[in-house]
């Protein structure tokens, strides 16, 4: 029997800490499978890994376990944590990058990885990763059980989640994640076409969770830059056009067909994004 | 028994998309062994990725899978293929990605996949490597026959071979790829060399498939760039020289030792080349 | 029974070439399971190679086979050679990329790669990761016994180490690699906190050996820029912080609290560094 192990990291791929980290766990477990989410989250972007997390996790078969390491505070006081909730369990700094997918998920069990049995002999101030939770992750693909790991949290650090305010005319959000391709990936969703007209827009974030309709005709603004209209796919439009959509997650997006938006905006993760429902 | 699945898409490695294709396919054959080819395939050059395909293919043990996804139409009615030939599967949209690859195999089989058990129960509009391809490669890779994925295809669309017009006294091609290195690579092949004094030139694309002779006294240009004679070895050359020589997939291939020779000339995909036979 | 195989290449992941390497190796071993170190050494660096070799194997279990390819003479007489020490195989060209690991390793056995049964039927004369040391490591995995691979070799080519020289006062040294996050790893180890006030120095490299201590108020000396004393974590300090610390492979690192040491220095492999002891 293999056991999936999933790793998201900050730690690009030019370097060999990935690899070290893979190495570490093949040694504890050999037969754990290891998948490579990504490891290019931008460095110490917990938000962008968080988000990241949240639009993977669902896709894995159950009982996977993610190793996931966005660590601008390795060395301080912050904790290692491993975390089960919906069938999955998850190795990480307690630092908020879990907390959008465990947003969506009930009941979650956690312990502070604190049990010196379960990490490399010797830890080092700035490579958590190789030292703590890679072993960590390793052991329990192996079988070992989460409580063995260390002491029970009561919760986890709070960390606040994506801006997401629906208003009776206007849905402000912010952009979460720019893509390889320059699409601007934003907090806008869940939505989903009720209608050829009409968009569900259900809230992930934010107070409001009534889900609302968002008409096709609405405007999408971002940077001073004004999307008209919302399309169902690439092909509606021709190659070169700016274009708002729902993304592969459920997620509004802003894209060129064919082109780079985030370049062309000088857009970053953070930058406000403004529906107006039309 | 583990069932080989190779992957070559433009998804790049700096979002999730690839990591949550490959947990599809866990999810639905957990043996499979997932192999990366390449996620850089400039966004959306279907050529780029064709070429690449052709080049590499033949080196898989026979019976292996590969999910081909370089798809500016996604969400069109592009329609989405299985094919066998040559002993190995390929999982890709219709739209020339896998004609280089065909064009050297014979007798395939294709089917349209478009049977809804074999992808995942809510298909988006953005991302049919998730949600169609990759079930697919995933199911195939368990056991399913490719019949079952849908209606047999008789013809695939049909898409232009690359540029080679080998004349008396001139070659005509293109270029086809830039590598890591800055290599150029070029349409020109298959090359050989038949004696330490000339290569034998059988093409692989274009009408006239004679092999024909270059003398290695051949000057090759590109962008106003003349190369003065083809090397068997960089070795033959100091660092720094400009160079060319049949690379390692039997194409000729512009260079400059241990240099960026695509910086330097500022080349791109597509840029015309000349040999003059000499 | 799985067999590790570890990759070390300056291929980069853009192109076919590490995706060929992997089929190759499937192709004759199947139950290898394959390990990216990485792919983005600097191309034809061969000290970067070797530094992040020497920083990595030790992490893997033993037993592993490393293929190592930074091959700036492809295609000359230098020798494709497969080398026996410390429990791991590596596999490489004889250009002293693997020099740094074995100079720490007793006892090597190793041979040169010329028994034409263990390579590709057709060797090119530019891709031997494809043609002969992906074979080579592949067969090691499915079993061959390293004198079968070709002739002993009683000596390797000789490499120079890296820079090191201990002073009374000052510590000479070098930047050796530049991560991904901008940090400056130099030539300065081993290092390890004895004190809450000093450093304990183990040159791995260079002529003196004794142990030495350095104060935690050194003073760190890089490309004009002055680090003053050394901090034992990344914590001690502020976002946007100049720091020297110990790096997780122990030697000194130079580095901006989430910041980008290299950039904002212009900081390259090779420049020189100076620790005054304090």
């Amino acid at each position: 029997m293999t056991q999936l192990v999933a790793m998201l990291t900050d730690f690009g791929t030019a370097d060999i800490y990935v690899g070290v980290m893979k190495a570490v766990i093949h040694g504890i477990c050999p037969q754990a499978q290891l998948i490579d989410l990504t490891h290019q989250i931008q460095p110490q972007n917990i938000r962008q890994g968080a988000f990241a997390l949240m639009n993977a996790y669902r896709y894995f078969p159950p009982g996977t376990i993610f190793v996931v390491v966005v660590d601008p505070g390795v060395g301080s006081a912050r904790r290692p944590v491993a975390v089960c909730a919906g069938g999955y369990t998850f190795v990480a700094p307690d630092n908020g990058v879990l907390s959008y997918a465990l947003s969506e998920l009930e009941n979650y069990k956690a312990v502070e990885i604190n049990n010196p049995n379960y990490r490399l002999p010797r830890v080092s101030h700035s490579f958590h990763g190789r030292d703590i939770f890679s072993p960590a992750a390793a052991y329990l693909a192996a079988g070992v059980q989460i409580e063995e790991l260390g002491a029970p949290l009561e919760v986890l650090s709070p960390f606040p989640l994506p801006q997401l305010q629906v208003g009776e005319y206007v849905v402000h959000g912010e952009v979460l994640h720019i893509d390889h391709f320059g699409n601007l990936i934003t907090s806008i969703g869940d939505c989903e076409w009720a209608t050829p007209d009409e968009i569900v827009l259900t809230p992930r974030f934010g107070e409001e969770k009534q889900p609302l309709r968002i008409d096709r005709s609405a405007v999408v603004k971002v940077n001073e830059r004004a999307f008209q209209g919302i399309v169902q796919t690439y092909s509606e439009t021709d190659p070169g056009a700016w274009l708002a959509m729902i993304g592969s997650s459920g997620f509004l997006e802003l894209a060129i067909n064919q082109g780079n938006c985030a370049l062309r905006l000088g857009a970053v993760i953070g930058d406000p994004v403004k529906v107006r429902r039309g």
